[in-house]
């Protein structure tokens, strides 16, 4: 199946100008390619968050070139990326970790140039909206055919910036967490895996005590939000395969006040 | 006209990926099928709000297939559901009454099933993200002609789930009336159409004693926000041809701490 | 190149069903057009900076007929309007002064006419709703090649309404200018080109007085954010060519409560 996709996440939101400007640089250049919006909503500036849902999200995409713009460090030296990975799929953004996640369940880099100005960039190239003067032009011109080499110097691929998740500390009896991804419905998602916490002696169908900064609370580990009654507690995996936290039909995260980055703590009660 | 579309409501948000990934689940089966997003903007959980934008958009909606997933039930009891109507049009989502103002002005249900596990659905349907999973791959799939016998078992039309709108109640020179919809200007749209507020004795043109909580309100009844100043209050028959109540250029909503569910009673001045 | 595209651009915002009511209203009339979201985040009634938006974007935008709905006073006396440029391209909206800069830049209106009901408008032309029942069908029937005197009685030119933005006072040493606009990254778009700034003796690169309200600060005058430490302040020509004050990484407009309207003055230091 040929690409016909371009699949575009960002940090840009919607109340602004950018993503619609974006599209209609791709759309200048590319008349024929389908953008599919897989979020503009990630947190400002929240790498980690954004590789994560790019990463999560690639299996449920059509064959795409995917364009991702969340870059904090915009207009200071990080480099510009465009790199094509062992499978034959093009990732365009930042050198900031951003690509590395989807970069890796896609069969890890194969190729990667640090983006110039060109004839494929915008003819003015702005340090402070890469996304439109550099990325989204690159992209569409990717979905064109034009090859790597035309697009800037190699990158060493090893050199390449990474994203190191935080690892879950596992003991018998309990397991150490961090949050790494809350939802607009306040579901907090722990870098955690159902095995990770069957390991440490946890039984779906069971109750864990779970604590957060000076708090702890009995919650059941079950499999579905219509598990437990409305309001109640919840812990299961979610639909991305983290184990999360939440309230059925709350806000688990505003309730308890979580953030990311947050430890919390699953223990077999005594 | 063959059916070119798919429309598509939700709670979903805009801060994830809940929406893009639908959209990339639908055009991975279904690459030449647009996708025309009514709203993502629902309340959270607001069965009764997302069927009435569900019902009252579908007068400016090409012909497609509809996909609608509020669903505070999500791996509860309820039934995932497709089906289709005796004017021949196809929906899919939860059983909980979304679907059902649609479905009645589209000429009632003619056909329903209760959706199965099948090759027509993910691989692996996951109990909280019925939405990717199920939802979505099943409007694709009968976009592309897969009839709803291959879907799921008959379900008994009269056992579909209504939602019951609040009547307003109208006596001589006064009616009660319930909030609906409050959209994002504020604007307090209420179960009451321009011939029941005549019924009570309304005029266009003249004001109405409105009350709501503890406080009242001399308002006119005009035809448009223009007939007032800004700032100033009026009722009016809106855009979906429900009586709204609204401040010119600003939010009545907030203002006066109005919310969906309340009664508001509109009286002839004594 | 023919013209594939409506670009559009509201104050609809994304809760309700407005920005995907228009979208199957255009569909219904044109199913083969291709509709690029310029933004529907423009802050309610907020023609100016809607207006701005317009204007701003268009070098990034391919040919379309421009569809525009930032309007305060719906309903009221001001008239709806389709215009079409010396450079021959289409626009559509109220005539507020939304769609005067945009127009301007495409060689200023070479004809205008006040829209009326027709059968290019939906029967029931709601006074509440004219960008569902008015411009989006226009607009939709402008590209399917109608041409402007079947949808309504001609307005002379010279009555079309326009924006006078605010002008910045260059004296010696020091230049008082106006915010025009701010990002949802709180970035502070000021009515200044870089040559404003640097006739009033301003130079890339050195530090000037920034004056807002009671408070003044240092700020350097640099390229771009990542010329400055995370969380310092800056003075930047933007990705529009505008004069911005920004806080690196951090919310500027929220931190020292600016908003659009408000004066700052950028004097040399002493």
């Amino acid at each position: 199946m040929p690409v016909n996709f371009i699949t575009f996440l960002s940090d840009f939101g919607y109340t602004d100008d950018f993503v619609g400007t974006c599209h209609g640089v791709i759309k200048t250049i590319a008349p024929d390619v389908e953008i599919i919006d897989i979020t503009h909503g990630v947190r400002r500036h929240d790498v980690q968050g954004g590789a994560l849902i790019l990463a999560n999200t690639l299996p449920y995409m059509p064959e795409s070139v995917i364009l991702a713009v969340v870059d904090p460090g915009v207009g200071s030296g990080r480099r510009p990326l465009a790199l094509r990975t062992a499978s034959g799929r093009f990732l365009v953004g930042p050198d900031n970790g951003l690509l590395s996640l989807a970069t890796k369940e896609l069969g890890g880099p194969a190729e990667a140039v640090e983006l110039a100005c060109s004839s494929y960039s915008l003819p003015e190239v702005c340090k402070t909206f890469e996304g439109r003067d550099l990325f989204a032009p690159v992209a569409a011109h990717i979905y064109l055919g034009v090859g790597l080499a035309s697009l800037g110097a190699p990158v060493a691929l090893e050199s390449l910036q990474q994203i190191e998740l935080p690892v879950p500390v596992v003991e018998k009896g309990a397991v150490t967490a961090s949050v790494i991804y809350i939802d607009r419905f306040g579901n907090v998602q722990l870098n955690l895996k159902r095995n990770q916490l069957e390991e440490a002696g946890a039984k779906a169908g069971s109750a864990l005590l779970v604590s957060h900064d000076q708090e702890s609370w009995l919650v059941p580990f079950v499999y579905a939000y219509g598990d437990v009654e409305p309001e109640h507690l919840l812990i299961f995996e979610d639909s991305y395969h983290n184990i999360s936290f939440s309230v059925n039909q709350g806000n688990a995260a505003h309730i308890f006040q979580i953030q990311v980055g947050d430890e919390m703590k699953f223990s077999l009660p005594a």
